[in-house]
């Protein structure tokens, strides 16, 4: 591919769908990393101290999986994949909730935008539990962090 | 709304969708903002020089506009709403393109997840465009920064 | 509406959804109409003669009624409209199917798109279940035959 | 497949999805094409004559790609196939825009319902970015024009 | 309505989709129950004995509770309903996993769906989480128990 | 896999999604039951029997169908299965309807959850069309009957 084009559209601009049918089917792995940062108040509630915490960080991994595996509908240009085993780390620290997602399958192309989207959504699905409390919450540093498989190999972000 | 629970969660723990069919239809708007950090080479290509830069940001604005519709089917505890006017405007600048998006409706409940959604996808599928090019490129700094109508007013980030 | 302006994009020609919340809520009704052409065979298998028809006009039915439903999900731009009725004739003829739709809804802007679409995608369906006997069917002459309600009034096609 | 019969009902008439799962995966393409008939106005306008034509075209592409990918979701009764390319062409000519669509999978079974859907999708979506200007234009003569791969071999309408 | 008639079904039998835009909007309430059945083992996980029940629970809790939201998608002659509050309670006992759901709008048409499909999916992602352990798990008994609001008025089943 | 675990959830108790991309694509069927309690006047309605029953069943058969397809929106931990062939079975008969789901794939995991959602989605499609002339309706004994394929053998409940 040669990186002084954008994927996705073609020598006209149009956009289109990349076509992958010839390319092998191989084992694929993406790691994406984000953080919700909020308030003392908050991190204080998602660590139970005095109130139940109940099921408010299930929702954020159950939303990042449902979200990974909705990655074509909601990336216009995105492939299906079968997305074949997806992670969700969320990490309470005290300034804020560190979330990490992997994404696994064995396609065609990539699955780092079903890591990004696991993470992003996951990420919203926080705030939505939390705006009550502080509308000041926001979603930094969403990045993929690692791949491996597939034709460019592995890698990770330094 | 005591600002020491969680909302969403009751005072067992479990989640729940939280009856709003008391409250009021009245005209309502958030905006958001966010930012997809990358290289000086996806800004050129963004910008168009050389290439023809096509629908790329085309694609980021519907994708966001299509996301703010299917909020309640992302976040799992979020009531449906009405999405009454979407506006994403994509500003493409040195470090990177600037994304806000402002929601519109007149409906029970407050639309900030709308235009967060809104803009983390809108960011999403501009990093699907943009990947091939610049495997660093990260979103950054999702945020509410203003809301008007609905029971709590009028309300802007400093 | 300036009808030299194309709706749906901005001064700059940016898409964006236009804001109706401050339009009224009102009855509005939309029909549209279409045909699937068809050769004589598939004719004869639709009316029954010799072999069970079985679900497949109700298939075509089902999936027109969903559709209309799910508009905005398939229609960029198109704002979610609360579908209240819709009813979806199919009348098989000695040339084809005449497929007519009509969608009503109590809500704030027209419901065209939902008829239309509501059409096409029975058309598409039946195409789907006769494609193996006729694969020249052709989905032709879909569009809006009347509505009514809303601020532009009644209008029926000549 | 027996031409006599309808597919997709069983000899009791019930609709039903056809087994596909001991065809092989073999690469596969369709093509098909539809138009969408408007006034000479929108002509002008689609062609950015006066005034900024903006995303309108890049909608309808978009809105297309993602219906071939939502095909299974739509038409009741078809496989769920993993797309592996689209591209949607939309030539603005005098008496409308021609609109030709072509879909590529490796997969077990054909893929011109996905071809169809997205030249039908595309279509709505052009209408609805038009139909405050051309409220008489119309989508007509949506049919696949070619496909190739599978058992039943190439093919091409005259 | 004749109740001697099927609903959703015209003079001929063709499927459509009732018209309600006439209709009032009140307050609306159904409660639904289920249960799934389950052996003696499942039950001790899923009371957290020995091993961490984790997040179970609350998958089937948030899986209830987007399908309450997804019903007009779910069941094709089913009125899209803004709904306005959904509780799912699952009430671990000896024999098996009560799930209790009540939905709550301010719509045009009742909610009965909304809860019974709210019950049927919690009780589906309940026996995903358990089916490794016991493939014998059933789902039963899912029906209304009580409704109040509208036409209808207030009805509570013995 | 240890059966005194719950699957979906890992050593901490969080949901995730079971990798499965190292399993062989093999050849795998399930069946699912279950049944629509109803009275005797639904019966006669369904049987046809004064009045015409039209699309009644059609619509729960094909509800079953597209309900299959869309497990993995459905059920959070399911993994996206290629669904390649859906029977569904409606046995009217004196106490209720015999809902009956064959679901057949070639992939990677069982596809039991497919046809247990098929059959249960079937039966709320039905309450739907039924519900105004027999509000006690309610479905039972969902539940897998067998499987065939994948590494766990082939199985039948007795």
């Amino acid at each position: 591919m040669n990186a002084q084009h954008l994927t996705h559209v073609d020598e006209a601009g149009a956009a289109r769908m990349v076509d992958v049918s010839a390319k092998e089917i191989t084992a694929r792995e993406a790691t994406a990393q984000g953080v919700v940062l909020c308030s003392s108040t908050v991190i204080d509630l998602l660590r139970g101290e005095g109130v139940p915490k109940g099921d408010a960080l299930a929702v954020a991994r159950i939303a990042g999986i449902q979200a990974a595996k909705r990655t074509p509908d909601l990336i216009p240009l995105a492939h299906p994949i079968a997305v074949h085993g997806v992670k969700v780390d969320l990490d309470v620290q005290d300034h804020g909730v560190e979330i990490t997602a992997t994404v696994r399958t064995a396609d065609r192309t990539g699955i780092e935008m079903e890591a990004l989207t696991c993470v992003a959504v996951a990420g919203l699905a926080l705030i939505d539990m939390i705006k009550a409390v502080d509308r000041l919450a926001e979603i930094g540093r969403v990045r993929v962090v690692a791949k491996s498989g597939g034709r460019s190999g592995d890698w990770r972000r330094d």
